[in-house]
């Protein structure tokens, strides 16, 4: 294979410079009225004419000469005669004289001769409605919007620039202005490489190494919420001739093209080709983690740039360099600050002198305040950021960060919030419902073994913890419910499996978890009982079971595997095989119970937690 | 007129209640992936497959077993023999033994019997690619991402009541899901009503008293803004047949109708009966200015809410009653707190006892520190809502603020920024020209006089003044700039206009500013000097000139009667007529110049608007 290397790597100011002097502005086009919210205004709005275009009244009342009330007051009333009626849309039918008034209603124009009008509320009807009794003066002008008083004809209404709020669209409806000439959002093209991807909703192969395309959605939404347009190219192949059919497509159609969605080196190497041969590579690889083979160039009249294949590099390279500069040619103001501030909550090291950006999660503690963590399952992961609330940025020097140091997070979005709750722990059906009853959790399933063991480092909240386990950290039990497992098998459990002795004795293929899971600890339990009833080692108990050293670690994966035939038997729980309509042979009960740190235990995420837990077990009783 | 009138007012609490006991929810959708950003989620989403798929190498380089690399270092490597190679998209058509590798690039399957993988760097090739050198000992698993790691099958992906994000939807793809099930937008009904209402972009007859259509327009923008969905029904006359007609469709097709647009009594006793006879009046009126004739009810089975006439009351009353409640039903978050503190800059007096929300502009003062200043021109007003930042709530016990009493202000958005620059005074196209090439300036054209009256009272940061004024204000002159004012005629001068003379002494109409304008202080100082050279009162000569005493407010208002034939000369400029392709007779240059608080002049938006006026100022030497 001939690999790319990245020897030169730019600094991320190179990068961005690199990136600023592309243009991906996508010129100017009008958008009728409805459609004007958010969008960004390219010239000036001037009035064309008076807003409103005439004397308006302001209330329902009459209109009448300001002269006739003077010194009118409730002893005293001023008498007028009523000689007309004037309404909103209507134009008047009346001229007043000294000593007449007209009935005048909220909108409508004022009568030549008037020169105020007073409400109705202050007036009394007389002489079968030919006159009114006026109880107060008025002077010129009350009560009467004036033409232009709201905006006068030739005045600058809105300048260029303007993000158009609902209240402009107000601004904007009043000077009868119904399309408005905004900035063209940016065309972004969105091409997907690799030989190994699958659009969602498509069917996958695993066994040939097949993954659903990750990046297109993820970026065509990050376009999106950059106020740039994203439209998906079809997938292109490793091939050079086809690779350049598609971005060149890509090119001449949209202002901004972005690679993306292939780590298979070939793809890289053949979009790398393009770009240097038929257009221009500005850089080729960028000092930062995650994100280093970043590309910046131009093909055509369109601006190019290749994002990294594994997601997270792909969405951090994206939100660094390329957001802001889609976010700049759209008009869009950078979003309001969102930053926080709060304690590492373990210690981190880095020694590759890359600029960092590190995903992190946070929480907040007993006392209100907030721990920052670190959450790096690998920048191959979609849940390194769909786990995380926002970014550490560590510059190139720093490869030390101490537990307890204050660090400014960057979220990823001002809309952010951390969670109300955040456990960790044994993946489990009951506690997955109580989770969606509450107001924002978040729960990481990394089994009860290395939940307990975050929970002593004191990161999260609460640990759920199941099976025979030594528990030794300080927490308070808040919730307590008992699952029943065993062995899943086909349905109708055709192998007569009856218990553990049959994968003992019998030819039985059985698929374990890991021993993070509190279903193995209960499993191992079960194998001493055997072992001893026996009368042998459970060493040799476990070797005469195939595949109990094979522990697979998620929930359900066992049972997949039944259903797939690549096995007869998987540990798992009764509620599982029964939503899965499989047979189950019940190797006993085991508790669950939910640990809460000691510091937290009156946070309300927690309290809310314990509630709906007490529902749980009271239900169980 | 029957005209309603409204006695007992519910508070704003029983409004909020009475608006809570209706159900807005719009149900649930399907949505393609692409179009999930921004939507809720109403179901748990729970993996049901592992992510990967299979053990992934994570780096080119060689699949091997680990236990074959024990002990190898960069003076010691391990030889392995190549036996294969392994894409990313392709099933591996190797098993390793003990002693064999195979090159594999990122993102493929690891083949049967390796456990581990090196990174290219750390091996070199020999024996003509047919063997590799390992520079490094590995351990088992090392550089591989097991299938599950990232989402595991069966794990909770995303519970209900998620807000989707671009990382979210990165989750999703990973787990092939390309539809989503989330909350249906609430569909909202605008039902706009009153004879003299237009929709933008139709024409107007102002002298029927005729305006533009405000409120469909940006309530629907408020709607969508808020995570409805708006849609608009055709214009409704008074008739109650009609009325009827429309609101029921409307209640047929949404889950909330807004009636509103009307200011004309009939058409809200019209709305007013049907919903009192045909569905259900839950509230009639609220205790709250802007925003009192508010009504709340049903009809059909949808929620129905009246929203007041006036655009800045209907505007107000649906941020503060009508958004959250569609927010709540969409199942969008309270927007980020978005208030700001700062001192009030002239005393406000308010004697109603209802609750008050008063539309405030922010401006930064010299010392950082921000100054709020009321923004009334009143509730008809569209300009009391454009141009204002956010509101500050008033109790209704309240009934007076000190100036430079502290006070939060809720902006209107979390968006909104204070202008950079905050102007008041003369419209002059110099200056709007100016004004587009700063970066988010405030410009109110109030004209001179009170430009720098305001400025006096300390609030903007710059007034911009025209004519021979008495300036009786502390200010930093920071620009100065000339322009040619005289009388604007008819194309080609037909009644060969000359001079103040022939307005003096023909049978002209003419058509004036008013005395706020600088244009009309030098027209009076040549009216002085026409009076002197005849040796008579000036009076006199104003008495004599037809519409003199007549001042139009805008700008373009008088050069606009003469264009309608309503006047033969009006006030105005050079630039103004030349741009309307109209005649004009010069009655000299006057000076505009703009000046600058004392204390603001180091302010950073000062400091760009003088340097532009330099570019200006040396342009016109």
């Amino acid at each position: 294979m001939n690999r790319k290397e990245f020897r030169d790597l730019a600094t991320p100011d190179e990068a961005r410079a690199a990136i600023d002097s592309l243009s991906l502005e996508g010129g100017i086009e009008r958008v009728p009225l409805e459609n004007a919210r958010g969008r960004v205004l390219v010239a000036r709005l001037d009035a064309e004419l008076d807003v409103p275009g005439f004397d308006r009244a302001s209330l329902d009342g009459y209109a009448l000469r300001a002269r006739d009330t003077f010194g009118a007051d409730e002893a005293d009333p001023a008498r007028l005669a009523v000689v007309g009626e004037v309404h909103a849309g209507a134009k008047p039918n009346v001229t007043l004289e000294a000593g007449q008034a007209a009935e005048i209603s909220t909108g409508a124009v004022m009568p030549d001769g008037a020169d105020a009008m007073v409400p109705v509320e202050r007036t009394d009807t007389d002489g079968g409605g030919d006159e009114v009794l006026v109880r107060t003066a008025v002077a010129p002008g009350d009560n009467v919007m004036f033409a232009g008083a709201d905006v006068a004809a030739g005045e600058r209404a809105l300048g260029p620039g303007t993000t158009i709020t609902p209240r402009d669209i107000g601004l904007l409806s009043a000077l009868g202005i119904d399309e408005v000439p905004v900035r063209a959002k940016p065309r972004v093209g969105i091409v997907s490489t690799g030989d190994e991807l699958v659009r969602p909703g498509d069917d996958l192969e695993s066994e040939r190494g097949e993954i659903y395309d990750v990046n297109s959605y993820t970026i065509a939404a990050g376009v999106e919420d950059a106020g740039g347009e994203a439209v998906l190219y079809p997938h292109a192949g490793d091939d050079q001739d086809e690779m350049e059919g598609v971005l060149r497509t890509a090119a001449d159609e949209c202002d901004l093209v972005l690679s993306s969605g292939s780590t298979s080196a070939s793809a890289v190497d053949v979009i790398y080709r393009v770009i240097e041969e038929q257009g221009e590579l500005l850089l080729h690889g960028v000092s930062i983690k995650p994100g280093k083979p970043m590309l910046i160039g131009r093909l055509d009249d369109s601006a190019y740039v290749g994002l990294p294949g594994y997601p997270v590099s792909a969405m951090m390279v994206f939100r660094t360099f390329v957001a802001p500069a889609i976010r700049e040619a759209a008009g869009r103001p950078e979003p309001a600050s969102a930053t926080v501030t709060g304690r590492l909550a373990r210690q981190e090291r880095y020694e590759e002198g890359r600029h960092r950006l590190m995903p992190v999660g946070l929480v907040e503690d007993g006392d209100g305040e907030t721990l920052v963590y670190p959450v790096d399952k690998g920048s191959g992961a979609t849940t390194s950021l769909a786990d995380a609330d926002g970014v550490v940025e560590v510059g190139p020097e720093t490869d030390y960060l101490e537990a307890g140091e204050s660090v400014t997070v960057t979220l990823f979005s001002p809309d952010v919030r951390p969670p109300t709750l955040f456990g960790v722990g044994e993946d489990d059906p009951t506690f997955s419902r109580v989770l969606d009853g509450l107001e924002s959790p978040r729960y990481l399933s990394v089994g009860s073994r290395p939940g307990l063991r975050r929970l002593r480092e004191g990161v999260p909240d609460v640990a759920v913890v199941a099976g025979p386990l030594d528990r030794n950290v300080e927490a308070d039990e808040i919730g307590r419910w008992d699952r029943e497992w065993g062995l899943v098998v086909w349905t109708g459990n055709p192998d007569e499996i009856e218990g553990l002795d049959d994968l003992v004795d019998r030819d039985l293929r059985f698929v374990n978890r890991t021993t993070d899971s509190g279903l193995r600890s209960s499993l191992g339990a079960a194998v001493a009982d055997v072992a001893e009833k026996r009368g042998t080692d459970r060493h040799e108990i476990v070797d005469a079971i195939d595949g109990f050293d094979l522990g697979l670690r998620a929930h359900e994966s066992p049972v997949r595997k039944v259903i797939a035939g690549d096995a007869d038997a998987g540990l798992g729980l009764r509620e599982t095989a029964d939503r899965l309509d499989l047979g189950f042979v019940s190797l006993g009960e085991q508790p669950v119970c939910a640990l809460a740190n000691p510091d937290r235990t009156e946070k309300e995420g927690v309290r809310e937690l314990e509630a709906a837990l007490a529902d749980v077990s009271s239900a169980q009783r």
